[in-house]
This record gives structure tokens, sequence and C-alpha cells, in this order.
């Protein structure tokens, strides 16, 4: 109901203390959203789990969100825009499609092992779709379409392209994830090979597709 | 579905009235398990809202399952098991892997239209990778390899080719239940497509993949 262009959010604003712990207050409630929602999902958690967990009062949720889904939002930015930005300005001097689709699958495999929680959200966020409107799969699928149209990638049915690269990525995420112990799974190389994988269903070929999944990162 | 060979159920077994009993009330659990865990996950859920939804005593549940978990193994068991021997019955006259690949994927993909809850459920168990202990990921993973050591299937890394027709089919699903409305998303002949890109993965021409997955189903 209330939004930082109320006219008593100004006011908080003009006074620093109050401003700065405004901020925190909204850091925590969107760690908390983030921590609940990353196991049970946005549907399975209620404002009042949010609150509880950071420690927030009820009523005081309004003062941050207009609803749960504007703290979904906002957690999704927070989670993923800054990633994929950050991704985007570190692939911004290559010029080769499948050298940038490649760095990004390692990186975004690569943080999922440091920080498995963010995979969790990302299963959850990338199969709802609701991420075709926005940050890493809405930037996956524009890559793909710029590969196919540069000629680096070969695709009769983009779509379906954007769904195998997807899939990919999410199911090497909950192999990654998995506490199954299988001799099966070979967990190995994971982030390479999976950006090889990748690079195959884009039509690149195989031995092209593993030597260019396994250059050295440059950061 | 009934575990007949227990000593114990052989004796219910010599009373009619109360066996039947006994089995409505299981088949009541399971049927409440599937609904619930399709949308919570079986973390998500416990025993206490599974007999509630099913309208059973909580003290009764354990006279039916020593645990969720072997609950919910009776759930998977009804679920997919007989899917799965479905089809391995209806491809048992196929001699071609891809033929075989490509009726599979394109019955599932029909099933999960008939019975979202049903493919709600599948994405929940194939990305939680138990599945790679039985039932349907097993059988993919088991026919992958089968038809790249025959030959029929090209791939270097065979565990990676489960993880992308995987993810592929999970996302497939996905995009099948999503309510998102969205241009590019294209969902016509989902099915077909699906079982086009299962096979281009596994290094079937793009061309033959298309003419395999738009044949004629024979049921």
């Amino acid at each position: 109901m209330e939004n930082s262009l109320t006219p008593k959010d100004n006011a908080v604003e003009r006074e620093p203390r109050g401003a700065r712990r405004k901020r925190a207050t909204r850091a925590k409630l969107i760690e908390s959203a983030f921590r609940l929602m990353a196991g049970k999902g946005m549907e399975g958690v209620a404002i009042n789990d949010i609150t509880e967990a950071a420690d927030v009062g009820f009523g005081s949720f309004y003062n941050h969100f207009e609803s749960k889904e504007a703290l979904y939002e906002a957690v999704v930015e927070s989670v993923f825009e800054d990633f994929a930005d950050w991704i985007d300005r570190l692939v911004a001097s290559t010029t080769d499609n499948a050298q940038s689709i490649s760095i990004a699958v390692r990186h975004t495999m690569l943080r999922v092992k440091r920080e498995p929680m963010w995979g969790q959200f990302l299963i959850r966020e990338g199969l709802s779709l609701r991420s075709l409107e926005r940050g890493l799969g809405q930037r996956l699928f524009r890559d793909i379409r710029t590969g196919i149209e540069a000629g680096r990638f070969a695709s009769g049915d983009p779509f379906m392209s954007f769904v195998s690269v997807g899939g990919t990525i999410l199911v090497s995420i909950a192999v990654t994830l998995a506490e199954v112990d299988n001799p099966q799974i070979t967990r190995e190389d994971l982030p390479e090979r999976t950006a090889a994988a990748v690079l195959r269903i884009l039509g690149i070929d195989p031995k092209e597709a593993d030597a260019i999944a396994r250059h050295a990162l440059s950061w």
C-alpha cells in the first residue's frame, strides 16, 4: 500500500538515520524472502513467514513492499539481475557468441557450487518461466537468437533450442545440488561439460564445443 | 499397489470386507499424498496433512505405511512405474532406439497435457534425481546408453546427454503447464518438437529427427 514515493517515505528519507534503518529492514526482508522462497517457492511462503524470519513486525511489511509479489520482484532483481549484469560486462569484449554463452554457463555453474541456495532459487525461477520476461532466462534466449541470426549457432526451432539449453543448465544445477550418491552421477568438471553440452545443442561441432568450454576463464 | 507378500497382508486378504476397506484407505492416502506432493514436494508435506486430506485418522496411517518415505515410494510406484511399464510394452516391438525414445517422449508430453498434476509431480521427482534410481529417469538413462552402445546415438559424454535430454523434457513439461502468456512461448506441436529436440541431442540428423518425431503414433 505504501511505496517510496509517498510523502511519508520522503519525510523519512530526509532523516538519514531513519533512512539507514529503513534500508536495513528492506534488506532483511529481501534476504529472508530469498531463503524461504528458495525452499518453498513464492506460492508456498506467506508474508507472515517472511516478517517472522526477518524479525520484523508484520504491519511494517507494507512500509517496504506493496505485496508479496512486489517483494518477490525485488528478490529476483537483487538475486539475478545483478549477476546477469556482471556476466554481460564480463563478456562485453567477447565477439564470439559461442564463447560468450560458454563463459556465462560456467560462471553460473560455479556460483551454484559456491552458493547452493542461489542455485535452488534459480531452478524454481527457471521452471516457472517467469524468467522468460527478464533476467537470466530472457538474456539466455536473446543470446541464443543473436547467435542463430549471426549464423554461429544452428537451429531450426529457436524456442526448442532455448528449452534444451535451459533444461540442460537447470538439470546440471540439480545434479550439483543433489545429495543423491549414485555412481552414474559424474560431477567432475560439470561447469565445463555443461557449457560443452549447451554448445553442442546450438550446433557447434563436438570437438570445438569441448575446446571452447575448456578455455581458461580470464577473471 | 498392494504388497501382498507380507504375512499381515495375506491375513487381511482372507477377510474380504476388511481387506477391501483397507485397500480403499490405502488408495485414498496415496491419492492425497500425490496431490499434496505434486504441489509442495515430499519435504513440504506432513503426514498429518495427508491423513486430513484423505479424511483418515492420523493414527491409522501406520497401519498402511511405515513412514512418509514409504508412502512416497508407493506414490512414485503407482504414478510412474505403471506408466513406464506401459511405455515399455508399447515400444517392445520397435527395433529402432530413436523411434522408441521418440514414442516415449511424445506419450509423456501427451499425458502431461491430459493430467497437469502428473506433470507437476514428474518435474519435482525428475529434479530431485531420486528418479535416477528407478522409474522414468532410470529407464531414460538406460535407453540412451543402449542407443549409444548400438551406435544409433552419438555421445562423447553419456551422462551429459542424459542431463540434456532430461532437461529438455522437464522444461517442455514446464512450458506445457506454465500459465505465463508470452508470445515467445510457442506451444504448438510441443510433444513432437520435444521428441525431435531429444533426438537431435542424441546425434540424429535434424531432418531425420523431425521425420521420426512426426511419425503417426500407433495407439
